[in-house]
């Protein structure tokens, strides 16, 4: 009894990079997959049909905000979240872990789960596996997650925590290389135990898939542990956590590589998180299947639009006379339908919101047409478009 | 030479009323017409593909704005505000001369023009019946707006002064009746030889349709004054200005029943800044062929949703479990869509931008049903409409 199917249809034949398509009751994705962020129940500022039509296939929801606002018992009421907001294709939710551990204030964490305080009203909230699990029988994705005990990012000096807090995760300071050992061991077995509470819990599972998620920071021992155990309960599907939390390209990369290979080859293998285009090709070279960011929805009501050459800013005083599109080659309502960095800069200028909706529909469709030339790519083992298409891909 | 064509194609047997049709050089548009309000060169949070899908034939752009930010020049410079904005129909855009009175802080206003700081930056503006037709030549709509001296509404009690100056409306205190008679009479005088100077100066008038404007207040009189002069100038369309500046409803009817008639029947009459459903109405009864209003997207933004049965404001408790759609005899995206009153309550709950983009969509297209329920009541010598379906319409 499984809510979903996975098929490999492709094998890259210079690198671990597996093309395929996982089946959903609400409809299939071609994988590697990119996963828009729609956190409180839509995808900020555009409808699901426009969602849609620049490429998404399946789209995410959180269920720690949606657990505090507006509540999962009202969503259920209202038919699950897919009726609710109106998008009718395939849903992941988180399990909430991450952002009680990187937006909360924290009062209590031990085996039984944490208590924190919402972000919202101050109201004291209990989130625990089995009640993860109730959440997201409620939202009612298609996919959902194991709570899991997300360990700080290990930052060795000021400026780190800094930069990690800054982004809002979970840090530490000070933290010695021992001491970041034992908390990732701590957590990664607490993480296992959870599991098994969650999957016992899970009162859904022919309509929904759980993932279990794979913790052990940069700890290749720890992964390597976390992965077997794991692999041993054959759930659904796999995901990778507590990666791009803080650490550099060279850290994502080198726990990626060691980490996917380890996941079982038939279920779908899920990167949390990740991230920058450099980052998911390398990802889905060593064997994942999955990604999921809030960087182009994001950085796009920044006013920061991804281009294959890096991204460009378009508040800058530079494209005031503009008249070209963000991205020449791109197909997207914004480049497509002929608005200018001259317009977009204006907008951005006069804080109208359809300067964050048009870079929006911009950057989810450079993410998705990346992951449209790296499925061609495995197809027909070619992957020149890497270096003439994205030579710089970090900001 | 005359860059617009109107087609009168039928009239109200039981009213002053005519159903037609404006030819631009950016297409047609059926009147009665209500023009949808784009003040910096967007519709707020909507693509131009939307605001057409809803049935907006016609949109307006403000002068006052674009003047400042971006400037004029540049609209020119990137072609013209249909290329730069990406709207493809007609456009009109307004003189500049209503926000300059209540918006900006007027420093001097003579025979010559305006002069005031903007409230941008507060850098020092003049603004002059040539200098507006320069701005709306260079921004190229397709029809354009003398510059006129908007007098103030008359307030005859602090409240009514308070209530004026909280809706943005140039008013002064304290004024007697023969004092308002007296300004509205030196501001309309001003009017007539400001039109004057705008035919003159306006460069384009063969792609562009330069509409007068009628001024006079509640004063009957000076309305039947100003229309008679404007009138012998033969102009391709004539407004009414100073309407819903603040007066009441009935002040509204009066004074639009006594002046739309006076203006050259064969030429398209617009009511500037109406309004609510019942004083469309009335004025299409009395004549009138165009209006615009703010209040679709304004009030959308505010999460208020117009409805057959009056507006609804859906931050309300009570829509908290509602899964009705706004209303349920509307064809918008909103309603059409499936998206429930509980679902756009959660989004202005939660400060989503998409809660404001559906409720445009969905009041646009209630403005855009009350047209075309209008146009075939005149057809049809059938008014029933208006005591079934909007039976409250003021807020």
């Amino acid at each position: 009894m499984t809510a979903i199917q996975f098929e490999i249809e492709d094998r890259d034949a210079t690198s671990r990079a597996r093309v395929g398509r996982v089946t959903t009751p609400h409809g299939a994705f071609d994988t590697p997959a990119f996963m828009n962020v729609g956190t409180q129940a839509t995808v900020k500022g555009l409808l699901p049909e426009q969602v849609a039509a620049v490429g998404a296939q399946i789209i995410l929801g959180n269920t720690y905000h949606l657990m505090l606002r507006p509540g999962s018992e009202l969503v259920d009421r209202m038919g699950g979240l897919h009726a609710w907001m109106r998008w009718d294709g395939p849903i992941l939710t988180d399990s909430g872990g991450f952002q009680v551990f990187s937006l909360s204030d924290i009062n209590r964490i031990n085996d039984d789960g944490v208590t924190f305080k919402s972000h919202l009203d101050g109201a004291m909230i209990e989130l625990t596996p089995e009640r993860s699990m109730q959440v997201q029988n409620q939202l009612g994705a298609d996919i959902i997650m194991a709570f899991d005990d997300c360990p700080p990012a290990q930052t060795k000096n000021d400026h780190q925590l800094a930069r990690a807090k800054g982004m809002g995760l979970p840090a530490e300071a000070g933290m010695d290389d021992a001491g970041y050992h034992q908390r990732v061991q701590t957590a990664n077995e607490r993480t296992l135990r959870w599991l098994e509470r969650c999957i016992r819990a899970h009162g859904r599972p022919a309509e929904q898939a759980l993932f279990a998620i794979v913790q052990g920071g940069t700890d290749l021992t720890q992964r390597e542990w976390c992965a077997s155990r794991a692999g041993e309960l054959d759930l659904p599907g796999y995901a990778i956590g507590g990666v791009a939390v803080g650490e550099g390209t060279d850290d994502i990369k080198r726990v990626v590589d060691h980490t996917a290979p380890l996941l079982p080859d038939g279920k779908p293998r899920y990167l949390m998180g990740v991230g920058y285009e450099r980052d998911i090709v390398a990802a889905v070279r060593a064997g994942v299947d999955m990604f999921d960011c809030v960087l182009p929805t994001r950085n796009a009501r920044n006013a920061s639009a991804f281009t294959p050459t890096g991204p460009i800013r378009l508040r800058n005083a530079r494209f005031r006379d503009d008249p070209a599109p963000i991205d020449p080659g791109c197909d997207c309502p914004a480049c497509g339908g002929g608005f200018s960095r001259s317009y977009l800069r204006h907008l951005f200028a006069a804080d109208e919101m359809l300067g964050g909706i048009l870079v929006s529909l911009h950057n989810i469709r450079h993410f998705q047409r990346l992951l449209l030339d790296i499925r061609r790519a495995i197809r027909e083992n070619d992957w020149s478009f890497v270096a003439d298409a994205w030579p710089v891909a970090g900001v």
